[in-house]
């Protein structure tokens, strides 16, 4: 029989991504629960609510909590955390790369990206940093964003934030077992990787 | 050197202060806090973000997230569910109530709305209901309702949801600790309690 998977769906521009990407994946392997990293966009998503900037902007009582919230998050998961301006960094040329690249790759780059974008407070809506992080990663930055900017890449990151709104993500990070049970948050990550076990039972 | 204690927020429309309600009580025991019972009205709040409804009907999505969230935890908790008709129920009443009670008996009152609201379905806006749960607990509903009903009382309840309001709360239910840390959510609990126990050593 088959291990478990999980998919992980993010949003460059989404602060409670940052610690969910950095935790998933040892979470993951120690309970053998394949991960399948799904970049996509909350802007379209947010759109269809009215919202045409991030809701902590919106509601800055939210703003407010959250950014002491991921204060207490980083500092207990040993995670950097310095605030990008303007916040939010529009993600999309972030999820173009992303979304080009596969598997173990995907996973590093995105790392990288919430590690430049979080950790060290980088603007990564600027080709030139994530020209960079590619670069790090021992890829061909200009070859790499040629592919991101590609007509049948944008589209393929179009179809999956259309899958995401279609699923009902309610925001990001999600987390979703085979059986589309959704979980939302850096939080649930845990509950969500045992669903995905307890399912395989 | 006296023992951490912990305030426990809640509004009696919010869902997930139902299964907070039912766990605060034995969590904190179990950790040598004391919980500080605090019914506060969500709405004032609320409208100071421009919301007229619950935000769980303002965006649908994420409304049938938190339902089928909701549906997993009081699985989980062995708590029953039902939802009541019209959600949100109107919960001044209710909050005036539990103002005008202490100590243990607020803690029981709360429970018992809680219980009736969510776990059995019934409209907590109407008087009837109110006054059924104040009888079962042995207490004189007349009395009780008229208390709950004065002038000083109504006031009381005003300065709570102010005092919400001015400590930034971003919803119900939360757990402030005495240094003021903030934790939002009934997942928050636990996290919240160990923050309290951690700044009394």
């Amino acid at each position: 029989m088959a291990g478990a998977a999980i998919d992980f769906w993010y949003d460059f521009a989404s602060t409670y991504s940052y610690p969910a990407a950095m935790r998933v994946a040892d979470l993951a392997a120690a309970r053998g629960v394949d991960v399948v990293w799904r970049p996509f966009l909350l802007g379209p998503l947010f759109a269809a609510q009215g919202w045409r900037d991030s809701p902590f902007n919106l509601y800055p009582v939210k703003g407010r909590y959250m950014w002491r919230d991921m204060e207490r998050i980083c500092r207990s998961e040993k995670l950097p955390l310095k605030r990008p301006e303007p916040f939010p960094q529009n993600a999309v040329l972030a999820a173009r790369v992303a979304t080009t690249l596969e598997g173990a790759m995907r996973a590093r780059f995105t790392r990288a990206v919430y590690h430049a974008e979080f950790g060290e407070g980088r603007a990564i809506a600027e080709r030139s940093e994530i020209a960079a992080v590619i670069a790090a990663l021992g890829l061909s930055a200009e070859a790499t964003l040629a592919h991101a900017l590609s007509d049948a890449n944008k589209d393929k990151l179009k179809r999956q934030s259309a899958e995401a709104q279609a699923l009902g993500l309610p925001g990001a990070p999600c987390f979703v077992t085979e059986e589309r049970e959704i979980f939302w948050g850096n939080d649930r990550l845990e509950q969500a990787l045992d669903w995905a076990v307890g399912a395989k039972r």
